[in-house]
């Protein structure tokens, strides 16, 4: 689906909430893969609001478990998630947001957040930093 | 990393275990990818055993939160998940399993569980049953 489209129709958007399990806290995980190469890029928390917000823009905002607050992915930095598709799962307890990631996804500048592999000697980190973060966050 | 090198020692594991912040139910969220095409099969739960079950035996093992036990994916079905790496995020609250899916990933038959695409008309289901749940099961 074109991101244009997804100034989704109230009535979409309540049929995807009343799919969707949410937790006791009110929240489902969501997953953001890059659309046209499959890079899993995060993992963050979505609420009611967040995801109308998102269906309705087209923009994925996602909800702060440590802000407690709506966080539009990109606000500060620039690099919004533009959303491809919205995908629901099985048993409704998982969302998987197909995105165009605009710059990098994660706060430590690398493109995704998944950078520490798990190897025979410990932990290594697979992934370069692409973006200074002082770059990203104090403009 | 090859699948056999996930005979890990319990050094790694421990390396691993240090850096995943668990949730208040000793939990974490494990994304799980098809490794040469990309493609989000499901999400589900980790504890420490399961973690460690995991990355000794190369094969993937949850904790299922409904059953309040380990999860060995494929047990009964035969439909495992080999790993072929362990990525943990860089706030250590998600990991990214890469693996080899034998069979289908979905309880429902399909090869991955994100099949409700939501889209102007509401939900649309965008994958089919590739095996009946029953031959699945019920051998």
């Amino acid at each position: 689906m074109d991101p244009k489209n997804y100034i989704c129709p109230q009535s979409a958007i309540d049929s995807a909430i009343k799919i969707i399990n949410f937790n006791s806290d009110g929240l489902v995980p969501a997953i953001a893969q890059q659309h046209d190469t499959g890079e899993v890029l995060m993992m963050a928390w979505m609420n009611r609001e967040s995801i109308t917000e998102t269906l309705k823009n087209g923009l994925v905002c996602y909800y702060s478990r440590s802000r407690k607050k709506l966080w539009r992915k990109g606000e500060v930095s620039g690099h919004t998630q533009s959303l491809k598709d919205f995908r629901i799962d099985c048993d409704g307890d998982t969302i998987l947001l197909l995105v165009q990631q605009i710059g990098v996804a994660c706060h430590t500048g690398r493109q995704n957040c998944f950078f520490n592999s798990v190897v025979t000697d410990g932990i290594k980190v697979i992934t370069d930093v692409k973006i200074d973060p002082k770059d990203m966050y104090n403009k």
